[in-house]
């Protein structure tokens, strides 16, 4: 598959100027993720690992809402037919949808509004930047349909964006954090009225894009390795990465741009 | 011994609807701990693991403060004149208290008023979840006795909860956090007038034992285990920890009582 | 070198009443860093591992900035035309220089007004308390001139700090925090008017000063080194490290002063 000229099944796809965006795009059921749209979207994130034009993503849902997690009738009701095999077939392609999108060298902006819930939320908290609505309702209520909180890489992801503390009374009690909540916890990057919701998501996109992409593709990188490392361990990997940054021709172009007192235009190589 | 038939030397305790209730109460001392309360606590709590009836834990203390950590006549004199190997008994004594909260299935909630020092406030910071009245006062004040900050896992965890900055500024000077700050950093989760405290505890104890209690216990686990995992050794391990819960009969029940638009009763299996 | 005694060629120093007090002081140019002052930094953190008597560091700006980071004619320009081997040279000093940071066993006290970006954020970031004015400007702002957010551990400390979300926002766009920000998010401790920067971090570096150091110090090891262990590994060595404080005589002079009513005086040992 080729993201740049791409009509996926379960979704909606757009590319342009560097940027791509997903779009949920079931509004009348408030955008569901089914076995099919998981594969999908896993396969995309794992595509856009090689292809450089892409620089960017966005992801978003149709009509008001972000994404109401799986689907009963689609996805719990087989589930709780399956045996052990399946059911670890299941939860570990879901575990590498969450995978391919923290692997993707691309910053992912997650743009949300409305219902952002199960599956959804974690599609949110695996984006590296959410920018929501204040009627945007995330909930990472897994215990409500009788699980544990611990899906898709929530125990380690979430309390290290809101706290440990937070975190558990999200997934102990299942229920709906506010947009200001999000915001003031750390969850949300930024609040924005629903109708300009998407343009502030294009611009942060477009800035991001804009470059140095082989930097933020390590920065990246580092941020989901680092944190399980020593501090020296980290710093060291820091001072690798960098140095390999450093022989890029973007950093020689932001360097001959300030001397000369203009605008550096990165390549991303 | 029975925690869901018995009666403690040195703290209080109840048990009913499922819900155990730890009182500390010696409140002409503002609630100190002993050798003794350390070790009766430490037994509770690792008996809790094999008693499924006990689904989630309240922690609070008797006469307007919650607990003001090591007697200094009881515990801090004679540790001034022990050698190595006994003082080595006593610290280790104490972090496995904080183990064995962390380590029971059952999610514990803190109920904070007034005084909660030392290691009153270790086992604030080692409950799930914490409520707190607006006259609760938290202090990691062990420099003040002349000692580390990193008492009963306090580096560890703290900085989890509140972020690395804020950890720091708790440890080194020793100081109250206010419940202002306390909720406004992510360590309260909720403050609420005194007379109220006890309700608002037992009202989310009473949400947290309707279960699933299956899938609130892996929550926990995993909540514990993931912090110095990889990210995609945390991702594979959730897709295993939630596979095992779609075993259970709570999720079923879940999906039925969906179905049948009604609200799910789950019984911990 | 004896940093009681030092006068370094490329920063202010001055040391009293056990605090040691470092001044970058290249004004005209917002205190840059150069090869040089990161060298000479680096062995003077070093050497402070070794020197009892100085208790508490504050690092400080001239002139109303903290630092502007790595100067753009002498650093930049020079990395610009190096191999591999000398730009991992430099990408390990710079992040020796942090190590040495966290390191020695004074906790570190950043005082910061106006400017603080680059390296000058990373050695705010890798101080342990952070005290600035409402005119205060922090940016990582490495992508700006080409490279990668990975700087001197930023990837994985700055997350530790103010929340995984947050920092990827500060990391992939380079944009500025506020000090308004800064406060909220748990970077700074505490916001002060600058006409009382310095007194706000003299009190604070005083009551560090005043002990228990050799606990302080411990303090300071246990932040570091923690993070990656497990939760029953770091409360193993907490019980091992806090056993090892109350061996000193600071412990016992706390008690002491404690049963007479009076306030202990520390010696850090």
């Amino acid at each position: 598959m080729d993201p740049t000229n791409y009509t996926p099944t379960h979704y909606l796809w757009s590319f342009a100027d560097g940027i791509g965006t997903v779009t949920f795009n079931r509004p009348e059921r408030k955008n569901p993720l089914t076995f099919e749209s998981y594969a999908e979207l896993r396969e995309m994130f794992r595509a856009l690992v090689y292809v450089k034009s892409v620089k960017a993503i966005i992801i978003t849902g149709a009509g008001g809402n972000f994404c109401s997690g799986g689907d009963v009738h689609e996805i719990i009701g087989p589930l709780v037919g399956m045996e052990m095999p399946e059911l670890l077939d299941f939860t570990r392609m879901t575990g590498d949808l969450v995978k391919a999108m923290r692997d993707c060298p691309q910053p992912i902006i997650a743009a949300i509004d409305g219902v952002c819930v199960g599956a959804g939320a974690i599609m949110a908290m695996a984006s590296d930047l959410r920018i929501a609505t204040p009627e945007a309702k995330c909930a990472f209520l897994f215990n409500r349909v009788g699980l544990a909180g611990c899906d898709m890489g929530a125990c380690a992801m979430l309390p290290r964006i809101i706290g440990q503390g937070r975190a558990s009374e999200l997934l102990y009690l299942g229920r709906s954090m506010s947009a200001e909540e999000g915001e003031r916890w750390g969850f949300y990057n930024r609040i924005i009225a629903a109708d300009a919701l998407m343009a502030a998501a294009l611009d942060w996109a477009t800035r991001i894009a804009a470059g140095p992409n082989f930097g933020n593709a390590m920065t990246k990188n580092q941020l989901n390795t680092e944190w399980d490392m020593s501090l020296h361990t980290a710093i060291e990997a820091e001072a690798q990465a960098q140095a390999i940054c450093m022989q890029t021709k973007d950093f020689e172009r932001a360097y001959t741009a300030f001397v000369a007192k203009q605008k550096p235009v990165f390549e991303g190589n």
